[in-house]
């Protein structure tokens, strides 16, 4: 387990959408961009349904995630986090994490999911293995 | 090899970092944010050295790139778009198109690469098979 750099956290709390990759069934990438906060020293992220990604992370736990950031390097290049990790699902608590993470990423008093009795879902929990990218978080060049 | 539509061409071209999905010896993801650009129904991007991602496609083609777009859906999530793609390297002409696409990504009149007598590197063209995300280009749902 790596642990996340404060840097990092604060990247991994903001508004900035977390672009998840996880692996198809012929070993191909699936991308989706989700939103995304820390519980402990977990990244998680929630799904009302059981989607592709939700399959793929049953099948296969290697991740990557990537995130946008404030600042950029001596020449202009943006900054960005990149973290490798594995995955797990837990059954339920979509809903509830997906309105704590909505008062982030929507904006404070938003009421989501927007509609009445949604399901328990899935929540992905996400244990840091290797940081990356370009910024504070990683001191050599990515 | 998939058309597309004059919604994913304006994000291409815009200055939205490209979240690049390549596949390391193992299978799992390697991510880099890169600067891209269209040439005809390709994207394209510039590399100065022989990268990690270099090598990957030299030995999967299968690549996957996703871009924040502006705009965002009735329920406040934002626009991106995704390309899936097959990717070829060609050699030489980094630094051209690294100059050229600096223009958008950092600002008209910038010299990039900074230093004198860059190497030629190579450059990455994808021919996209794929579209998603959410957004004018993906009909469906993500």
């Amino acid at each position: 387990m790596a642990v996340l750099p404060e840097s990092a956290r604060e990247v991994l709390e903001s508004d900035g959408l977390a672009h998840l990759v996880t692996l198809n069934p012929d070993g191909s990438p699936q991308v989706t961009c989700v939103w995304v906060g820390l519980e402990g020293d977990d990244i998680v992220c929630a799904h009302l349904g059981r989607h592709q990604k939700v399959k793929n992370i049953e099948r296969d736990p290697r991740v990557t995630l990537s995130v946008e950031a404030p600042g950029e390097n001596a020449i202009g290049m943006k900054h960005y986090l990149v973290v490798h990790g594995q995955a797990r699902i837990t059954e339920g608590g979509a809903p509830e994490l997906l309105q704590k993470l909505a008062e982030t990423y929507v904006g404070p008093g938003v009421k989501f999911p927007p509609t009445p009795d949604p399901p328990p879902g899935v929540v992905t929990r996400i244990t840091p293995e290797r940081i990356g990218g370009m910024g504070p978080w990683a001191p050599a060049p990515a």
